[in-house]
């Protein structure tokens, strides 16, 4: 899907020279780094900005920005570039801010159980930095992303269910305005009734209201057991029924993961696993060694009253660590499925009693088309993925995969949920704001137009034109 | 503290008949009503607004702010009057909207564990009514406040170090916009990544964004087993090593309460109970049996390493209550202390490590100066109270107070804590904003502006002029 989307003038010589003496070698405009930089995970095809900076400190994101800011030049922040709806695509033009070089660990306060980091270290390096103190960042989208763009875009993923997403995770973020300007949003109490709550409104603004360039986040400790399980079912409603049940019952299970299927089938494949191919449950269990004991005994009395299979054990760290590589390779192994295709990835979101519904109705609708498709989720939120794979040549699969993606949010939404559960709008979903939010995207709109007057951060992304 | 600010100017007759005709009985501008709605709980005095509309729906609270935005008067959205830091004096006049008759429960889904309640629905109230479905709603601050005053505030209390504040609390709300225009913040689905968290911009904005008429928050089960207990210390630093000890561990206490003697002995003789007078802890354990039975252990584990006695249990529901009632009155046994003097409650917060040096230093601080000012807190955040008891005719009391005040705020700060916590920054607190936010502060302008041009929405709060 190609979009034509108004380039509003090419970078001129003297912002191109200024960034150019000021940065050397950080500073690019080669096809290839740009290219590079206008894409990320999805299918949305690459939208290269004009140059790229790679920035070093947050002193350096805010001398980019002041100098873009008196042109009045696009202004983009750049990770791992793992998002998944175009979050980063130089709508626009102008430049791209790589933050994957500020990737310094500045503090880990075990007594606090916090850590500040700069924008561009992943959360695996985090983990690894981490693994001697016995504390963890649960946070988990899939993707090694970093964590600049994991609070960016408010992500979350499997560990959400119990340890909650970016939005519960940040305590505080040193932000560049749109102008130059350097903040820091909070201080780092766990808890502040100072005014208004600017961490929250940095998270999940996807770099259209300034350049996140620290984050301090909230660590925990390793729990003292840790159990994975797999448990298959006789089909998806009675898998989904499960998950609500251990929801409902208030279980605090770490990981309640869906895959279908297929799904189940290609990541046996592609990960070299023989799970039995049937609509599956993938949890994680965390707590004291008698605390797991109880939450599996719980779950697995759920899973039974379903039809669900003996639970099978993948024990030890590296069996588990495959596990759950495998559960996030689901992506790649569902698109080896049909070799050369294209992969979407959906992302609804629903109150966790709609979703059985949700997804049997998502269900007869795939049913009706030739597309492949098959669903993994973040169940025990409430949220799910359709992964289309489309063939690139074939427009047609395309407008059909829309149109399926355009009835299981707008079915979504009417269950109370949200077009978005953990990938972001970025340019891929704005349309759906306005259904969504009806008045309030005014205040959103409102909020953007008093942070970026000039909407030189990040344009076209989450505001629908 | 009788502070002179600047009325802008009276109720006009046009307004004042509009009101009148459209609201007829529920329209006051008499002098007790209009005096009652001025003062909270606080020692700040009364500044009463020129008229109140006690409404009861959203859409009356529209009407009303419509009609003060054409004559551009203040808005001051009034709950229980429960507040303490002035949050609702009318500073510059202007009408208060009281939303205590918008009381109804509108929706409860055990199956979601949420609800939506209007504005005016008190947190009693609130688990009265879900006392025969196994829920219940977690954030307590003691008062019985309205769940809307309260996500106003960004209140916590008790049990926050478990369950969180409103902040996480909150699902979304309805709110009366500056202009009239009524916008819901977000919907039910446990998360999302569509667009900018406005329920968290309005969530701790007090009424300077927007009237708050309906909250949708989070339940939760009812857990198995609830035990409480006291534990007495040999003086406060080792009962505070103890909460940073049980935080550190990850110990997921649900409350965890911090008394001082002087305190204890205060609730001893206005709660009629007999607890040891010495610096003593609250807890309270939820979980399984056997999780309450683990978490015991180690609790108590850590309060013998620091001198504390042995668990004084409160058992059986109405003992438990009766605690925490006690608890909840501390502050008013705390005023009995000295009768006819004036209670001004602090308020800071800081990461919990810094806690033990925190209160050290507030304690010197204390120990110089003549003021009768015991402490409580809620340790478990790093978050606690003092409740200076002053002569109300004498002001070098009150001037004391605020020495003593600005030290320890400027203290919690320095450790990168807030200067409050939990009650909010209403007019007695905005001047530490600047100390606290930095530049950050101009971004919170920035937004008030976006939102209310005009400054009608409960003027002259959280934003220092």
């Amino acid at each position: 899907m190609a979009l034509a989307y108004p380039r509003r003038k090419a970078l001129s010589g003297d912002l191109n020279a200024a960034l150019a003496s000021r940065f050397g070698q950080r500073f690019s405009t080669s096809l290839a780094v740009r290219e590079h930089h206008g894409k990320d995970a999805s299918y949305h095809p690459s939208m290269p900005p004009d140059a790229v900076v790679f920035a070093e400190s947050t002193s350096e994101v805010a001398e980019t920005v002041k100098l873009c800011a008196v042109a009045k030049m696009p202004v983009i922040a750049f990770g791992t570039g793992t998002g998944l709806e175009g979050n980063i695509a130089a709508l626009e033009g102008g430049v791209t801010i790589d933050l994957s070089r500020m990737n310094r660990i500045l503090r880990v306060s075990a007594e606090d159980l916090d850590c500040t980091v700069e924008a561009g270290v992943t959360r695996k390096q985090l983990n690894q930095h981490l693994r001697d103190t016995g504390l963890f960042f649960p946070v988990d989208p899939g993707a090694d992303a970093s964590l600049g763009g994991m609070a960016a875009t408010r992500a979350s993923g499997t560990n959400a269910v119990r340890y909650g997403t970016m939005r519960e995770n940040v305590l505080a973020l040193t932000v560049v305005l749109a102008d130059g300007r350097i903040i820091r949003t909070s201080r780092r109490a766990r808890k502040s009734a100072a005014g208004y709550d600017l961490t929250r409104l940095f998270v999940g603004s996807e770099g259209t209201l300034g350049v996140i360039t620290e984050v301090s986040l909230r660590l925990y400790g390793m729990p003292e057991a840790i159990r994975a399980a797999c448990c298959a079912f006789p089909d998806i409603e009675r898998a989904v029924q499960t998950v609500v049940a251990t929801i409902q019952a208030g279980v605090p299970v770490a990981r309640i993961e869906l895959i279908d299927a297929v799904t189940m089938d290609a990541v046996n494949r592609y990960s070299k696993l023989d799970y039995k191919v049937a609509p599956t449950l993938m949890f994680e269990f965390h707590g004291t060694e008698r605390g797991v004991e109880e939450q599996v005994e719980q779950v697995r009395g759920f899973a039974s009253e379903h039809g669900g299979s003996e639970f099978r054990w993948a024990s030890g760290h590296e069996e588990r660590n495959k596990l759950w590589q495998a559960r996030h390779d689901a992506y790649f192994a569902t698109l080896a499925l049909r070799p050369g295709s294209e992969g979407w990835a959906t992302d609804v979101c629903v109150p966790i009693s709609n979703l059985p519904q949700c997804i049997a109705e998502t269900e007869r609708d795939l049913a009706q088309t030739g597309l492949m498709a098959p669903i993994v989720g973040h169940a025990g939120d409430g949220n799910f993925h359709l992964v289309f794979l489309l063939d690139p040549k074939n427009p047609a699969e395309f407008k059909e995969a829309e149109r399926i993606n355009r009835r299981m949010v707008e079915r979504a939404i009417a269950m109370d949920g949200t077009c978005t559960g953990e990938h972001g709008i970025g340019y891929g979903k704005n349309h759906f704001l306005i259904a969504e939010h009806g008045e309030a995207l005014s205040v959103m709109r409102a909020v953007k137009h008093a942070l970026d007057p000039d909407n030189i951060m990040n344009p076209g992304k989450i505001l629908p034109a």
